[in-house]
């Protein structure tokens, strides 16, 4: 089987955190392909980065639709509605993915996340998800998505995560940015719940639904996009903050 | 009071009609200046068309950040969010002030929209605006926006209407899509049932945010957005459907 | 245009401050016509109140038909579905008004009101225009509704406000009294986010529907009453508190 | 234990119904007392009637406030919270009591009332006692109340009950009007599931409640009216549509 | 009237305290009838004990079948839908009766339990029984069932109390376990609000249904059992954790 | 990786059915091993059947305890909670696992079971699951699920299907009996939309949750039984309808 994942942000040192973090534990026989856009934000931090990066991650999928399934390896699911119209095969996204793992461990979970301007963007999915009433709550760390590679990122998350257990009642902790991948086991070691890293549980996700011969359904709201004239180039646009 | 009303797809007759809806319920004293992207979809018609649209619409708000708002002439909502984190003023979407717009007149209201690939997104949009519950049905009429024009689409249209108001017991109609902003006065007078445009719902309640000197909270979800590296450019990409 | 609105208290000097609050707001060729009942509670905090407001507010409506619209100047919304029954325009409650203007500039609100007793309708009006999950809080200030003309009126506000943005992750502030309108710049300053005002918003609102001739539905909930008789006169009933 | 009967409007025969409905399931040593206001509607049918109904109301709850506890006898829980406020004993309405019985002999129920333009003021009260989702369905046999000793209201209300159980998967039926308290015995025979009379679900309630020794809280929203000047007389106001 | 009293539970003096709570409040014609396992566990606390109790709480059902109605003496409403379908009289659990006494004297009320891993099931119970909104917080007190008849019991009880007034704005208590009974009335008049114990209140409730003759709906999830095999007996299965 | 699947029912030849389907989508190197209890009902419909079954498949849980994780192969997802408190691995159910998978590759999907009597027990699971706005509908084939293996089983859960499909506006339909696990491929061919089978979905969802290392917290609610005295024994006791 071939998984295709792609990081929406243009930053290669995130997207070989997240490709390491799926084959730990992905199957032997599965092959991890990843990939970034060429073009878009260097980091995703609430709704407006999302837009830029999403054209981007759309042409990856679209060039790697050989393979059997894509996992977005972003945790606000940044374009998978989008990603489910014109991928051949499954897509699965972050929080989805990690929010259900969670909910079939722990009656009550948390998601810590980066920063308080994404928590909103979260609050969303969780409801869209029908997550909302499992999802004890949604703590920002206020650890910037680029910084998370510095020392004291995971002592600020450890002070977020000890909150979401003792005053929130969480019974398991959801990782809430694909950066963080790497401190799920440690986390998890030290507070004795389990803390569940989004990128393993959407490439496991994704095995499953392509194990099963699963894709997006194509009656409606999935369905492969109408053929339709698209006007002038991207060429001449930057994104409006620059 | 300068009002910008973007058109988030790249039909002229479309942002025609739009800005004709706009004019005849704004304040004299209102100036309402239309726009739309140069490039994107000539429609949008469920999740995939939204992605190519956005970039250009945001484009085409930063470039009006001198008008004291915004409204986003597209049922979708397509974009709303990045959109407050980077317009000065305020920003609305059509499903947005119709449905509240409809809550106000009626305890009950539905919504008629052209396809049903377009029904699940107007579904997230209602329960992420509360009105799930005030919403009784989301109808498709399988009319293609581009086909609005065309002299059946009122009766597909009307069709739906009657079947909303005598089975789903709605007592309003909100019209779910840009194009159909001409045909609100008429089917009000055939159905003798309030019939919501969200052109001209969107249109006032700008012009009321504006009013009230309110704008988007900078305070976490609509912060604006950290200055960051972008990569690349939007040149070499295509929509992944071409 | 010509907007009645109604002050369902007999305090005049309420009344005076939502006219000035309304004409603040109001559009240049908006006429504010402004009432209060000749009898009736001096002001309404809770339940009990409401229902000898109501009869007397009904009066005033139907007195001022010839208004294009509606504002029941109280922050409970009292008797609005009762109103759009018998006004001929449109009829906007304060709440309703308020939530939506700012679920429009805000991920999540919360709502600062008067006395404690007063928040459980309030929580009541939040559920049934689908504003629980936008809805962070609720505070109650305990400053009782005529005090709110005193100096230290604001600092409690203040303080509630505060805990409301700090706290509750609120990302604006509805003003949950009538009485508070003449609050709303200043305090808005003070926090750096959006405080909104109910007057203001319900007054924006009634003229947005009178600009797009809507009014309340008379399919099924807001029909015009059926005739029937009614037996006696109200002139042996004084308030069962009393 | 003395119980307060209350029907809210002014037909003395659909006080003698309720009266005889309460009896027929009241303890041996509970005494049921009726009252009616002396003015205000033969019946209530929607938002409006309510209005002039409940002040009469209250002035009865006040008089019997020697009861044990009070049965506001309207399907509408017509002032119920305020009466809450006022009354020394317990209060229950007739819906909030019918559809916790309901809830404890069935999975789903219907409710079958009378008019179309009562559907929605009993659909906010299904959202207000958390029965949204235990309630299958909403019908109305559109039999107006003062019909409902007609020889055919009862055909009427079977069809509708029927229709929610073979269509709506009821597994009981709510009568959603008092006067409809004669019908219980003989439609659930006919139909082979539990249906329930609101009156008789109420009495059960208060008695449950005063056996328990229970009252309203008086903690916040049903704490007892603030002392307050009630300026002018209830003499001079006709009903609005009079 | 006869009403059997099943602690699920093998501990006799519970049965004991749970048969001194109904009759305290039953009617004086009411003839209560406790009964408890032979076999199973000597307290419920979370999800595993249930299982073991359920069996024998069935067989006591049926063994009882000649009484009028049933309630089961656990706040964990253990059983309940299954007792519903064998039953034939009504059968009420502890958890939705007193949640709804609750909802009828107060705008929200709070939970107090004993052990914190008891606190999903509630939350599950709540939600299911629509509760969800009106419950202010299930709050542990972190005594074992069977230790409170100790004397600190009601201390530690007393402390969440305290807090789910001041914090959570509970207007009343809910005693989430049948051990608490004796407890109601001494806290009710310590905090000056309504403290519900849930033996009394399912007490009442099913004195209610039987008076309504109503019992279970045998449409749809209440159907009798249908005849089939069971296989083996139940001689070789202690419990898993033996 | 060793994965336990008991089939909570006593008949064998559903059990292989599961076990079939488990092997034909697990991993090359995950061994699936199938049991299920000595006693207890032959097949599992409704509430009553569920409860003798569920300590003999505790038991044999307990007594595959050196399994990796264990599948629950009945979509009541029968004894899910308890499992996971004595499960040292992960514990999965039918309904959780095919909801969720469903929901990663439709917008709304339709469950089609055997019986109308288990449809309110799936409703309830669906809404604990955060799953009831994605679910369409539950609709009941009538089909016992001992008939399941006779040749018109498949064309009456086909009827219900297309009636989901057209009526609904189901995207997905999930299978609700594991023993519609044969059935998947056929329909999902027939009707061009994804057709879950449950067995399929928990199989992965367990390999995921084992690949991740992840277990049932034991914070709260999962936590191992504290350590009770079980009094008496199994043995004298048949299912109650014997």
């Amino acid at each position: 089987m071939k998984i295709h994942l792609v990081n929406p942000n243009t930053t290669a040192s995130m997207t070989a955190t997240a490709i390491a973090a799926a084959r730990s534990v992905a199957h032997a026989n599965t092959e991890i392909i990843g990939s970034q856009p060429d073009y878009g934000p260097e980091s995703i931090e609430g709704y407006y980065d999302e837009v830029f990066a999403i054209p981007g991650l759309l042409g990856n999928i679209v060039a790697h639709n050989d393979c059997d399934g894509h996992v977005i390896a972003c945790f606000d699911d940044t374009g998978l509605d989008a990603a489910r119209c014109v991928a051949n095969g499954p897509v699965v996204g972050l929080c989805e993915a990690a929010c259900m793992m969670a909910s079939m461990v722990a009656n009550r979970f948390s998601i810590v996340t980066t920063l308080s301007r994404s928590v909103p963007a979260l609050e969303k999915l969780a409801q869209h998800y029908g997550m909302s009433d499992r999802c004890a709550s949604i703590r920002a760390s206020d650890v910037p998505v680029l910084d998370l590679e510095n020392g004291d990122a995971d002592n600020a998350i450890a002070a977020e995560i000890e909150q979401a257990i003792n005053i929130d009642s969480a019974e398991a902790i959801v990782l809430g940015c694909a950066g963080m991948a790497d401190f799920a086991a440690e986390l998890s070691q030290q507070f004795g719940v389990p803390v569940i890293d989004g990128v393993s549980a959407a490439v496991k996700m994704v095995e499953g639904l392509v194990s099963m011969n699963l894709t997006s359904s194509r009656a409606n709201g999935y369905a492969k996009p109408r053929p339709k004239t698209y006007h002038g180039s991207f060429s001449s646009y930057a994104p409006a903050g620059e």
